[in-house]
């Protein structure tokens, strides 16, 4: 894979894609947002009977389809953020500081507890 | 927002964030599946009574909240690859050459049929 | 359709359905949660591209695949909430009731806008 | 709860409920099912870091909380087969029958496999 570039990259090429096609009409906030949260389930369908040693575990075939879907998540990810301006990656460094705040390492050590019943 | 990089730079930080938490052991793939299908719902649920064309002109009060639940769904994203030992970026790059391949421009201009129907 | 009883036959004939398929193992809370959002998202599917008005007036074809995945979401709605102990219907008649303070018609007549806002 | 009654007299309810409110203007199809996918968002929320074994024996508050998202997701789903004009206790039992010639006993004992798999 040797034309794999930035995550601004695909940003442009999938502005491009849109616009060749005359997408754009289809290309609603409202409308990438379900299609987004329609390919996040079926990443769910794969590991729906799992066990979660067995979601780790994958046989190579279907770990080929999990990442053609998550392929599919950020694509739409990716559009739905240029279509409002939204710079995913500096949105993901901004919430992990506050992950950071919300979550400080001594009080959520090997605990899954949400951050408001710390 | 100077400390932005790339995916790959997210990827180590969120792999260290959970390391120094001792969350791994909550972080199967099926978990993170999970938990990224749960905050593309978050997602939804900003635009589920809007119409397309609000969607597009959000208040800036919305945009920003919005703006984390990108950031939500693209970290847990990036973690689920990272379990999987798939890179986001790379796979999206050849989904998009799929896509390319699928949708001719010529057949799929200006229509929102799915490549099996056109 | 001569056969269509009650909520309660039909949580009956569910867990019988799984009973006799040794199924059980499988239908952990926890599974049959992603099982059903990942119904839910085969239904977003079949809206994503269309507008509000073509949703309403869908083609024949396109009903009854959206009535085989209200099906599914129903399905797997009764058999979680049965693996719970919870009565969907009478959760939902409570709800109800939770809604209609929350939402006082003269308050939210004509408006899309969340109960905390109001 | 003294009150509860049919899948149909909720469903008259749901549609008195939105007609006082003057909300059919909100509930395409297409937004009830954005609506749908949200809370099917939340419900796995409440499962996403829980094991199995966790998920099936959950804190009675948590209980309380999971049986409130399924409430939901009910409510939504009725409404959203109204606007249809989909019956969806026949649906559902239509697409029991479907699962039952799909899933044969003795194929599908003690396995997870799907259908087109087995």
């Amino acid at each position: 894979m040797s034309n794999v570039g930035s995550l601004e990259e695909l940003r442009a090429r999938l502005a491009a894609f849109a616009a060749e096609r005359d997408w754009e009409q289809f290309h609603s906030p409202k409308n990438l947002a379900m299609a987004l949260a329609a390919e996040a389930g079926e990443l769910l369908e794969h590991f729906q009977w799992l066990t979660e040693d067995e979601s780790i575990a994958l046989p190579e075939a279907t770990r080929k389809e999990v990442a053609l879907e998550i392929a599919d998540v950020l694509l739409f990810l990716v559009r739905l953020a240029d279509r409002l301006g939204i710079d995913p990656l500096e949105a993901a460094t901004h919430k992990l500081e506050v992950n950071a705040r919300k979550y400080p390492v001594d009080k959520s050590r090997g605990r899954a507890t949400k951050y408001d019943r710390l």
